[in-house]
């Protein structure tokens, strides 16, 4: 279909703005650009020749011309020696998107677990440490290197996590990621090209494993957790190949794995040839008494480690890592390399520099203070005014678990106290299995100030 | 198997250090750990009591007790009430890793394509921005923030690539990712999961994307390349549901899809639903004329068009993004949330500042001309030692194509060159589908002073 010029002067199709920093050239393109996309000049429409629209618009004739020309390589425009210059068939003005439903309002205080101090971020010490790393960057190091991370981070990396999580590590066997979540993902995909198809995941536990194992082929198996942590008989039944695990600090019921549990733990990995993935995200935070040393000291062949700074410094610098048994440290590697080449070079500096100062230390144990006064203001709102409730999973971390009592109905609760402006999480939001149990609150205290943990405890204390 | 204690006085198997700084009985736990997994304690072996070992080693009791505690919390050692305590099965030291073989010494003039000037990063302007966005990174923006990646940059970019790449985009469809390397990755996964199996490649391409496509279930199928692009009715034949694409500016070739593939191309995407991805991973740098717009401005709707700041500014940031057709955008952003809850925060806010300040769009003009000048250089250089050498594609980017003589072997002339330590790569590293083709090399300029290129092209001039 070829349809003449409409006749409407170019000059109403298309403004051009001559006090505009904007060169001539660049709106008449976007001008016209924007007419065909928007229907206003159709498919096959004959535009004014140069000489006319140069004419009509005042403007000089190499400039249209630049212009169609600049319009026909990019497909807007088509033209035959000796024919017209018409509006090409196909671009058309993208569909409208799916209307996205307005997000619920955030309540005013929030017990969301699993979200550290976001105030606290040692934004000082963080730019300093930025500004070393980026000055010493190396051309290597912002070039396209070791899918591993920077030499430096993992050298540094190792040697903290042998001295204060008693882990087996070593720079070699360290790959640097996108926090963990990213590590998980890389440590499962390993493991899924390696042929495992079941993996064991703790319930209560973290709902998204479903989904992020069914995405990589996986089908996730959850295995349910008791006062002593994982049931190893129950997970040497579920017949899988792995089993993602926080052994320190069990999330969300915030137990701590027995001894003789880690015992049997690795027995049944050594025995079946299984891999043990340790989630080790609020290591650094135990109050009582020295953190117990990660899993993966005792077993490193069959442990992978997987650490985060998202808890000791801020989820948004997305940085953590992967310790890696021999096993499976070459698939790792290549899944890392294939999914996003490395992590950020410049980051990765800057967490080695903040280590190596002393900084990354003295930053944990200013927020293990803070952590433990909030800890004490949350049991304490509570004794006062719920003294029913009974809190677990203290001893370490910044998270707690509230049994409620045996008739309460968690739902109503958390949703009585969200219209109230209080954020509270059922454990049910936390089973995997989609089973039931007795009706519990996993409250997170990291992210709110201590009166904030008073007003929000003393808010919707009459409905525990 | 139960080993009585062997005798060995534990001053022996235990050396503390009074002078150092590190407490004692940290000394002592990692001491018995490290002991314990080099079996130089045996599983089952009986420790001495806790007096004992007390008195030999001249410490106090109760610190051997919290040592043995810890230990016993950390599963090394077992102790039933009563009994002694010992060591326990299972601790072992991790297995050799696999020998690597050493690194191939780099060449001294590296034609690798594909890597900017590593020289060049503007370190102050990046150290300038990245404190500015820490100085004003939000509490939300440091938490667990949008999967999308910070509003901020997602508005930022929208709009730069609206002014730049005659693009169609706004915020909401802007998902920031690390680097054009996971873009990808996201967005053949959406793709995954909306059931495409087939994507078409370019031949000569990237053969990385057999591995890639291949690890997220799909199947590539490489399609020609030819003097005008893509060859449209071979992608057709392909029955593919999508396919990736660098059409500003092929990579290798150097090529520009010519106008009427660009409209025969969206033309067949539209025809059958499939979807045209967009590498436009060079854009920025052409030098004879303005950059062709970004397909994606002719076809929204049918295009997801993958940027990245690895050319313009470091392949070691790892920070690139993707603008989504709606069709593909919520399953997109569940890929980018599931596989490692969104990029890190301050490089966004930092790129974001970068931008808006222009000091991105003048380092851009900056390389621009360091690029033309050693585009300048290479010419010169070919046409000084070897003048029957043709070069090609070399209307934009970094990289150009020589074509030999046809009864060149290319394997042969990249292997006599690495001996005389130039780097050079020829076309044959580039053909996913392992064809043959007439005796080509891809030279890499971006990260070579002007100097280097001519002591490089003088050393190999002979061979080629």
């Amino acid at each position: 279909m070829s349809v003449e010029w409409a006749g409407v002067g170019p000059e109403v199709l298309l403004r051009l703005d001559r006090s505009a920093s904007e060169p001539l050239r660049v709106q008449l393109e976007r001008g016209l650009r924007e007419a065909i996309r928007s229907g206003r000049l159709e498919a096959g429409e004959r535009l004014p020749s140069s000489r006319a629209m140069a004419a009509e618009l005042g403007i000089s004739r190499g400039l249209v011309l630049e212009c169609y020309s600049q319009l026909q390589a990019e497909g807007f425009l088509t033209s035959r020696s000796g024919s017209a210059t018409r509006v090409a068939a196909g671009a058309l003005a993208p569909a409208e998107l799916p209307v996205q439903p307005p997000p619920l309002a955030r309540p005013i205080v929030d017990f969301r677990p699993g979200v550290p101090d976001l105030t606290s971020f040692p934004r000082r010490d963080w730019v300093w440490a930025l500004r070393e790393g980026s000055r010493g960057a190396t051309p290597l190091e912002l070039g396209y290197g070791d899918p591993r991370g920077v030499q430096f981070l993992r050298v540094v990396l190792a040697g903290y996590l042998r001295r204060v999580r008693g882990a087996v590590a070593d720079a070699e066997r360290v790959v640097v990621c996108g926090g963990f979540a990213q590590g998980i993902n890389l440590v499962l995909g390993a493991l899924s090209r390696r042929g495992t198809g079941r993996v064991a995941i703790e319930d209560p536990g973290d709902v998204d494993y479903l989904a992020i194992c069914e995405r990589l082929g996986i089908r996730a198996v959850p295995v349910r957790i008791d006062k002593r942590g994982i049931d190893v008989e129950a997970l040497a039944a579920a017949e899988v190949g792995a089993v993602i695990l926080t052994p320190t600090h069990q999330f969300p019921t915030g137990t701590a794995l027995a001894s003789e549990r880690r015992q049997a733990l690795v027995a049944w990995a050594q025995a079946c040839g299984a891999m043990i993935i340790e989630d080790d995200y609020d290591a650094e935070f135990r109050y009582d008494r020295d953190p117990v040393g990660a899993l993966q000291g005792l077993a490193p062949d069959r442990v992978a480690l997987i650490g985060t700074v998202s808890k000791s410094l801020a989820p948004g610098l997305r940085l953590g890592w992967v310790v890696c048994p021999p096993d499976i440290l070459e698939p790792l590697i290549e899944e890392k390399r294939l999914s996003d080449r490395g992590s950020p070079a410049l980051e990765q500096l800057a967490l080695a520099i903040l280590m190596e100062s002393g900084r990354f230390d003295r930053q944990v144990r200013r927020m293990r203070q803070v952590y433990g006064s909030r800890r004490d203001t949350l049991v304490r709102a509570l004794s006062t005014g719920a003294p029913a409730v009974v809190l677990h999973g203290l001893a370490a971390g910044f998270h707690a678990v509230a049994d409620l009592a045996a008739e309460a109905d968690e739902q109503a609760i958390v949703e009585q106290a969200r219209e109230r402006s209080v954020g509270l999480y059922g454990m049910s939001s936390f089973r995997p299995s989609g089973g039931g149990g007795a009706p519990q609150l996993v409250l997170g205290f990291g992210n709110l100030s201590q009166t904030a943990i008073e007003r929000g405890i003393a808010a919707v204390a009459d409905l525990l």
